[in-house]
């Protein structure tokens, strides 16, 4: 017989203890991959988790996880989590939601005295958040082979200058064996987040929970316009060749050119820029910019690939510059299981939701761990599309629905796994 | 009897001398403010004015003066030069050419044993290029009353820290008698500055030399954009308000604000930028640009403000972000002394050269010296324009004439003022 619901007021306690740790004077939580807050929230979660009963325990990198045992000797753990660190200044819900869901819904079965078939793992990954030691999703990379001790060793933190590796000691784990801290296939049965969406999708739709099907392929490259720096004053308008003005055509360009499409999974951004000589009397002889697009399809991709070639000449020809573009990141797309999705989509039927696939445009651990396990995540409303600010809110009805649409999942897939 | 001629190979000569004074291994020259080769270049002057039996002095910010006496007691003198600084990396043109026409004028006076009515002052000024300092035309500025003793303890080195009055006591200057280190009307009959163009309207007509009637006025603002600062992945295209997105039509709208005047005394420059948080998976929030305008018509200037109240509120209401200008400096364009101006043409005239009047879109000393003094200036070819550079060159044929004109001018002023 299957359980349907979870307790809503303990999870909102749970919510409000965690948040507690790293709370700044401005509201917002400052719980950073090893700073202070990130160990005292791993205290917590440890202590809270032993205090039910759970197995816990932590890997190379010091990712936690807590076993629920279930009833079927032999069987792969059901995974179920998220990471409980912060941006600086962070919110409530980025993380710590689907860690505490995942907690929740393991206290919820053993409320009700039954078991899975599969045991239930939670997770919270290390340092999902981007943070001062350079890397994003670090926990999970590793898991995924894409991170090893090497990066661990060169890897230092901006300010302090402290390893990577001499970080995740710090947090108990054991830098020098991340090469072997591999997640196989197999090893887990699958594996589902969820989290807050960071973006307006459900917000504007007024839906409690979305099911998504894709996390975006993230592309990145330099751009570096070279024209001729000169005399701000001696220098006549139609002799200048300035490399800010045609860096802001193709800033311009490339906003008109994704926009075209129309597709709201697609997005580009051009967040960083350097001037040279960037002085208030001479025109500038130099830009550098970082270009970042998002998509979720790779013909869409390739096709803006190819205009932008086509732009990239009309602005530079048009400008009288150079333009130089270097390819610096191209990870591609990830798709969530079908299985995963399936179970998701008929949970969240049963507990009356609309249908809704969508596509996360933000990176998560999920798509890490996709590399070796089917995994899946379910998205939960950002009131405002907000994130990643101390306003980042999610609604404790829409919790509380997340929490049902999980169990009733979790049961789903462990009815249906390893038969 | 006017004398016509003056000794070229010597003004070559020396003008070859004093370049490889700061030169380095590029080529060009190193000579800022109050360092080692602005020293050596000081002394090469004495030098070389005391030997030719000129009365040299230096005031109490180290601007550097020769006296050759006139023959009718009383007058005050006519001053000609310019500056021996440079820029990092300079040319062999910029200053010097002028304080070594000055130097050649006196002695083609001497040579042939002749002597104007009024004394002739040789000067060369202090710190006339933008510098470490953060002051640029120094020593003529303070005669012009417009810096004084607090701003030159005020102002530090970038680098080192060593105050502006420290370095103009390493001069040989008096930096706490600045206050009274002003230029009077009556102190000079008049000034005359002869100064390579650093721009390309002579090199396009193919003219050696041209009479400045206005040194141009520099307006500079602020310009602060604040939009949202965001996702960039989750943060669809239309819901943005990037604010260098928003920024970039900004600058691409004041340019062809200014283009659409077609006028050659007319440019500005956006050459400064920050942005923040300056990430590339972040929206740009803010952006902080440094404006600037230049032109000679207080008309003209007015209208172009006015264009831009409009165009700022439609590029702001265009992107929804807000948009907010802070002046930072208005200084007025400069009117040649008619007079001077009139014996310059006059004297190009009879040295054979086409007519040519045209504003100088570059600050200079005369700007100053011209707040109390009947002042102007000469402009000599700059071969491709080129100002501020190791290639910066004037053709030895078109220095030779501006030699001639500068001596017929002064002789030409030496019979009219003062009668």
């Amino acid at each position: 017989m299957a359980i349907e619901d979870i307790d809503s007021s303990r999870l909102e306690r749970n919510l409000d203890a965690l948040c507690k740790i790293g709370k700044n004077r401005d509201g917002g939580i400052d719980r950073q991959l090893a700073t202070p807050a990130d160990l005292q929230a791993r205290e917590w979660l440890r202590a809270y988790w032993e205090q039910m009963g759970l197995t816990v325990h932590s890997d190379a990198v010091a990712n936690l996880y807590a076993v629920l045992p279930g009833r079927e000797p032999g069987l792969a753990p059901i995974a179920v989590g998220s990471h409980h660190d912060t941006v600086p200044n962070g919110g409530k819900y980025d993380g710590a939601m689907g860690v505490l869901l995942a907690t929740e819904l393991a206290q919820s079965l053993q409320d009700a005295g039954t078991a899975l078939r599969h045991p239930l793992c939670i997770c919270s990954f290390t340092g999902e958040e981007p943070s001062d030691y350079g890397v994003s999703t670090f926990g999970s990379k590793v898991l995924a082979g894409r991170l090893g001790s090497a990066d661990l060793m060169r890897q230092r933190h901006a300010v302090t200058g402290e390893t990577l590796a001499a970080a995740v000691a710090r947090l108990g784990g054991e830098p020098g064996a991340a090469d072997q801290n591999r997640l196989r296939p197999g090893d887990w049965a699958c594996f589902i987040e969820c989290h807050n969406e960071l973006g307006r999708v459900l917000f504007d739709e007024g839906l409690a929970v979305g099911v998504v099907d894709c996390i975006t392929g993230i592309y990145r490259e330099t751009v570096e316009v070279t024209g001729t720096p000169n005399h701000a004053g001696t220098t006549q308008m139609p002799h200048r060749r300035d490399a800010l003005l045609a860096a802001s055509l193709f800033a311009l360009e490339f906003e008109a050119l994704l926009r075209a499409y129309d597709d709201p999974q697609l997005v580009g951004t051009i967040g960083h820029i350097e001037v040279w000589p960037n002085a208030s009397n001479i025109i500038p002889g130099r830009v550098v910019m970082a270009l970042e697009m998002r998509c979720c399809d790779p013909a869409l991709r390739a096709d803006v690939l190819q205009k932008m070639e086509a732009m990239t000449r009309r602005v530079a020809d048009q400008r009288g510059v150079h333009i130089h573009r270097r390819l610096v990141l191209d990870q591609a797309e990830t798709q969530m299981s079908p299985l995963v999705q399936k179970a998701l989509l008929a949970a969240s039927a049963q507990c009356g939701q609309p249908e809704r696939v969508m596509a996360s445009m933000a990176g998560h651990d999920a798509a890490n761990i996709a590399r070796s396990t089917p995994a899946g995540m379910l998205f939960t409303q950002s009131v405002d599309g907000l994130g990643h600010c101390p306003q980042e809110y999610t609604r404790a009805e829409d919790i509380y629905t997340a929490g049902r649409v999980l169990l009733a999942a979790v049961q789903h897939l462990d009815e249906e796994l390893d038969r």
